[in-house]
């Protein structure tokens, strides 16, 4: 083994300071939005057992699960034709845990193990990582943030809007304000199937319309068409597509869920501000299999990356947990995507406020002895102080001084001891003046 | 499989809203403090390599991993003789990483990677969760938060101060006043068995010591005996533990080590204020084998749990990744024990103030579309506040404001739509106003 023993698992970071201090700021920028609109916190394992989590996310997803070794003698369930059968075999007598893959389906469980305890509709809100064993690859982890916020227990569509009121705040308020949210029912693609005759591919067909805007409409017909499909049926889906809300509605004459998921459609507007940057958006599909109602998708115009939002309603989530027929709407922030926008637009504010405002240095000894009773002072009337621990050539300190961007040091030795006044330097204007305590709390407490 | 296939994994928890409200107030609590003294926020991985991992918590510890099996085609590095040879064979091939079991190794490892960009002394505070494959029972989960602080790259005893000054405020700012917490210094251990002639079982000294408060003199004595060590040689150990600084300073007149360590006691206290609750402890040992120098631990008084913090300070924690020779003290706060401490002695303030404040009624879908914009106003004044999401009867909406603890609920039929005075109700004190918005407005921000 080389160096590389010592590095992070592929696909997953360490956070300095600064990094955990502007993740912090969107985290926060969140939870007072989530909080605002009466969304409460909930927070669920790391690791969940795999029956909770196997089957909720496709073949693909069951894939990219980590799966967590039984602890112990964990080849005593097992034989030699386990082994020798494979991995699948195996691994489901030897680990019986696996890391969450995302905060849906743990709030599922949540939801239905604590059904009796729970006030519904139950509103909450939930920012913790999920794991995925997927290629790493640029602007994609293994391990990485989403922040989910849910409504369960209503089918009000009011709740469709106040998901898109939630975005448009929390994006404002970080000062992303060239936004794109695009909202479509998935009951308008059933219709679009119902009316195409193509109701019993309804799965395919979501599933090559959601790649539409990755590999263009010659691709996805040539998919549609591998499924099946005719030719004049897809070119009839996609004559659909490409219409708005009044040729649907001539179109859905005959099929009742299309004619539903248009009415959908038209009341979450009826929900939202005159003004608003929401767009009814035919072609939007979304790839998860559990959406039943509307969906959502949040695009920021004029970056590299796309999508930063997505989410929908569900009809069934907690059935699988042997709690059914109850609906819900959610969507999910996703935290790395944020930061990278935020990043490219340089719309971080400076957040250095939040560190250390002033350092010691003392000159010797004696001076050192003086100032540890001075860095009470200072941090009892709330500054965030420190003293360079060791007493060490000036210019070592200074340059630490300088390395952390700490904006004001203290100077003190035999002078100022005598006098009372200590020297305060502030490092950004390279000012600095003879003051006495008192005089430096006022001074950095402005 | 029966129900509680879809229950949590043992030894971890979900957490409900009341209880993340309550675990984030002792967070903010210490984060605050850790900030006042100048430490910086750092995040690790969930995951680390196995490589970073075993061989530094002992045997007991590597057990203790848990550990996450490869992804893919996991057995093709394996071989029959592999499987036959058992669970060590096996999971050497099969696992490459295993979750984090402390935030000490993952920050060595994070120094150690980063060195050349880092500015030494390097003051960092993590708080994250840890995982450990231990046997489930009262107050040890599998899942817990530790809360560290660490200085690395400075010898300065100034450093063991500041441990102790954290300890004091954290706890005082969460109420809890009665608690002791105990130094002691390895040295003084090393001296001990320096005087006694049983230097070189030192770690069989120091993990019998250790366990004094729990199984007794008698045990520790039968212990240290059947480790070779006589009779005679445990009666002076034992001596010297139950002496005070003064014997000690005799005893160790030619013990260079000892008496190092009691200088360093004594600078410690030198930079304490003249009154503190920090008692000298000969008789602490501390387990863990990385410390080297000061020792601490921290009871809270009257109450079930013992220990809710400790730490100490280790000369060599990343000569393990290749880089020797730098010194460190650092500490940890349980943020679960902190939880059970401040809920035993009913410490939490109110912390409903961070939720819902307001929730609106309408009685039909007219005054339900009426209510929309105002719900707009509440929120743009910053008010948290949520519609309920239906039009049913009375009785249910105003159940559901109880069950969720909002204390204020605005009504609104077909009267108050008329006059523009809506009826605002306090849950608390049963008070009901017909007030104009602006004026709920200003009654709701008080």
């Amino acid at each position: 083994m080389g160096k590389e023993q010592f590095n992070v698992v592929k696909g997953t970071r360490d956070f300095g300071p600064q990094q955990v201090r502007e993740r912090q700021y969107i985290i926060q920028a969140i939870k007072q939005v989530f909080e605002k609109f009466g969304f409460q916190p909930l927070e669920t394992p790391t690791m969940e057992r795999l029956s909770v989590l196997t089957g909720k996310y496709g073949d693909e997803g069951d894939e990219l699960l980590f799966r967590i070794l039984n602890s112990g003698e964990f080849l005593k369930p097992t034989s030699q034709d386990d082994y020798n059968n494979g991995e699948k075999a195996l691994s489901g007598k030897i680990a019986e845990k696996g890391l969450r893959y995302d905060l849906t389906v743990p709030f599922a469980r949540y939801v239905t193990n604590n059904r009796n305890d729970l006030a519904f509709p139950f509103k909450r809100y939930q920012i913790q990582p999920v794991w995925r064993a997927d290629k790493p690859q640029r602007g994609r982890y293994r391990e990485f943030y989403q922040c989910d916020a849910d409504v369960i227990g209503t089918n009000s569509l009011l709740c469709e809007a106040e998901v898109i009121l939630m975005i448009n705040e929390v994006l404002t308020t970080l000062g992303i304000n060239d936004f794109t949210i695009k909202l479509n029912n998935r009951k308008i693609l059933e219709g679009i199937c119902d009316v195409s005759g193509t109701s019993e591919q309804f799965t395919n067909v979501v599933v090559a319309i959601d790649k539409l805007d990755k590999i263009g409409k010659e691709k996805v017909s040539e998919e549609l068409m591998s499924k099946g499909i005719s030719s004049d049926q897809a070119n009839q889906i996609f004559e659909l597509i490409e219409g708005d809300i009044n040729t649907l509605k001539v179109a859905f004459e005959n099929s009742e869920v299309g004619t539903k998921g248009i009415e959908e459609i038209e009341e979450v507007f009826s929900y939202l501000p005159q003004e608003n940057n929401t767009n009814f958006d035919i072609a939007l599909a979304r790839g998860l299999s559990y959406y039943t109602g509307c969906i959502y998708e949040v695009a920021v115009n004029n970056v590299k990356i796309g999508s930063i939002s997505g989410g929908g309603r569900y009809d069934n989530l907690t059935g699988g947990f042997g709690m059914e027929g109850v609906s819900g709407v959610g969507f999910s922030f996703g935290l790395d995507r944020i930061y990278d926008v935020l990043s490219e637009l340089e719309l971080f504010p400076n957040l250095e406020a939040s560190s250390t405002k002033v350092i010691m240095i003392a000159f010797d000894q004696e001076s050192f002895k003086y100032s540890v009773p001075v860095l009470g002072q200072l941090r009892a009337a709330g500054i965030k102080s420190e003293l360079y621990p060791d007493v060490v050539k000036m210019k070592k300190s200074m340059k630490y001084a300088n390395n952390r961007n700490i904006p004001n040091v203290i100077l003190i030795g035999g002078n100022e001891m005598e006098t009372g006044l200590l020297t305060l330097k502030n490092m950004i204007t390279g000012e600095q003046e003879n003051l006495s305590i008192p005089k430096i709390i006022e001074k950095l407490q402005e």
